[in-house]
């Protein structure tokens, strides 16, 4: 698609930041209902830059739901196989949210707020029409609310000095994903060491709309001799993270254990859960298919508008590839998808058909390696 | 915002008929998480055409959620004040769905495919997941999906003599608000008398989103000596038609009653339904505001990015502008708002709060009269 405006009305939600960090953004998408830049100088200078400094991101289309009340960790732990039993105030998971045949609904980081009191900060589906649906269906005693908080992220190797810069508390405190209440510049946050890149940083959840570009303006003058730029998730860097996006590399569509998921849950939780019987039955049965990291040498590879098929020898069961890019540090396209589970080594060749031809790549392992270099 | 790429990924649902309505779309958004362009040649050109001819509109982000099984008219039924007791197959009608605090959670239509089986044709929020979360959590026995199918609309006065010479069946013959199944070029079709202008036209269901590009040329190729262009939901003339626009004019914290959708059911109505408590207690004890359509002259107002206040006189209760345009036809301003209850008489006098300053309106009647000129 050509550049055309981005209409803005009042059913796409206003960030605190948009102020901000609409400027000099070239490329763009909506998230939850909330535009969300996707590149600022280029994919690949901010993804050099986000390697080397720090960035500020607006992602305020990360959007809460808030679930609080005498049910509220018993509603958390029926929509996750993950265990939720022994999270504390102040800590925060990954939870896979599956529905009842056990497909992914969305993945989202609950925060514990109050043992009776929890965010979900969602990736791009209304969560909260699920929660609330369930809860009023099966009629959980919670209130499932959008609480009206917008979180910005500081990632880069810089972060953790900028923090420093900007709160009281020791930032080496602040363990990975745990967060703390705290204040910037008068602001309450809520700060939690977490975000969507590979490079190490912060998540800032900001409860007053008002103070969003007083905060943002704070920030971006303690990072002034750090080389702070605005910035946000990066496609590169993300892949290369090996951080699958929901509506990309799974979908509905997708079951937790395909989707490569297991590692954040075991089966066999105590707390109910909705779709327990179709993951034990898929466990039991095993998956057609596995998620896997690809890698294909030569021309860059524009990341797919659809899936890309994936052909394997030995079999007539086809694969997709459901993101990919170029990366400019491993010079080879990096990439994710599913393969047929038998078909899942690391090494195995296989053909990519894209819209304009045939490429070759092998399945890669975590660390981008196919075992053949 | 400036013109920023709209980076598109598997995330954004593709519409089988983006390779034609993206190409000299000027502004977009996204909708259901599709793209949804939103002006050709300007809003008031645009505006002016469809008043005059026929367009061709990519409304695939009109998705469709499929409720089906024994229970799926109960099922319909529980989602909406209006009584669906008497739809029949062929049949469309336009159902606000609420929550259990009468909040709009989008505001589709209804087609009866058969009696046991439903699409809800929904505007911006993950309908899917509502009524998922509803059917599992209640224990509704039906199978609620997304049956992959894409909206594509025709609108103008000019759209029943284009829709003649692509079917077979007398156009005349499908009455406003019913669809018949028929077929295009051999592409298996709904056809319904529904779109979201006030010029008239149709709305085209298409079951195989391979064949989108064909439909869309054979579209066009019967329409070229009816001066047929591509087009989208304009805003002046929604506006001008008081089409209300959920996520706009209404949201999840509005209920139906003072979003003026009265006329859409009647209380009391004797299948089972969500909200039907408050619903009735809003009714007793009245709302706090009303929607009503708003005049306003001197120069063109932009739509707000969030509302405009509203203040008026003898009261210090506010309202708020939901929707504001120019319409060079009326050459005055036509917006829509909330005001309190008991100032919405028409011909009241009120003043808007803008970014830049105050003006002062009317309210207006359905025709636009403030009865003052």
């Amino acid at each position: 698609m050509n550049a055309p405006v981005i209409s803005l009305s009042r059913r796409l939600r206003k960030s605190p930041f948009e102020a901000r960090s609409h400027a000099g953004a070239v490329a763009a998408s909506v998230y939850n209902h909330v535009v969300l830049p996707t590149a600022y100088a280029s994919l690949e200078e901010d993804y050099w830059h986000l390697r080397d400094h720090v960035q500020i991101w607006d992602v305020a289309c990360q959007v809460q739901v808030q679930i609080e009340g005498p049910d509220a960790l018993r509603l958390a732990e029926y929509l996750t196989p993950r265990d939720l039993s022994n999270i504390v105030p102040g800590q925060c998971m990954y939870v896979p949210l599956i529905d009842e045949q056990a497909g992914i609904i969305n993945d989202p980081i609950i925060l514990c707020l109050a043992p009776d009191r929890f965010w979900l900060s969602i990736s791009d589906s209304d969560v909260l029409l699920w929660v609330k649906g369930l809860a009023v269906g099966a009629g959980f005693n919670v209130k499932v609310s959008d609480p009206n908080v917008f979180p910005l992220s500081l990632q880069g190797p810089k972060s953790e000095t900028l923090l420093s810069r900007l709160i009281n508390e020791p930032v080496a405190d602040i363990r990975f994903f745990r967060f703390i209440e705290t204040h910037i510049a008068g602001i309450p946050l809520v700060v939690a060491r977490t975000g969507w890149s590979g490079q190490g940083g912060f998540e800032l959840y900001i409860s007053e709309p008002s103070e969003g570009e007083r905060l943002w303006d704070t920030v971006v003058e303690a990072g002034a001799d750090l080389n702070l730029r605005p910035g946000c998730p990066n496609l590169i860097d993300r892949i290369e993270t090996g951080l699958l996006s929901h509506g990309n590399d799974m979908t509905i569509e997708n079951n937790p254990i395909e989707a490569g998921l297991t590692r954040f849950f075991k089966m066999g939780k105590a707390a109910d859960y909705l779709g327990r019987e179709a993951l034990e039955r898929i466990v039991e049965t095993g998956c057609r298919q596995k998620m896997v990291r690809l890698v294909v040498t030569g021309d860059p590879i524009r990341n797919p508008r659809e899936t890309y098929p994936i052909h394997l020898a030995g079999t007539d069961l086809t694969g997709c590839v459901t993101s990919i890019t170029y990366s400019p540090r491993l010079e080879c396209n990096v990439g994710m998808g599913y393969v047929p589970s038998d078909r899942a080594d690391v090494g195995t060749e296989l053909r990519i058909e894209l819209p304009d031809g045939i490429v070759t790549g092998r399945i890669a392992g975590k660390d981008w390696q196919t075992g053949e270099d």
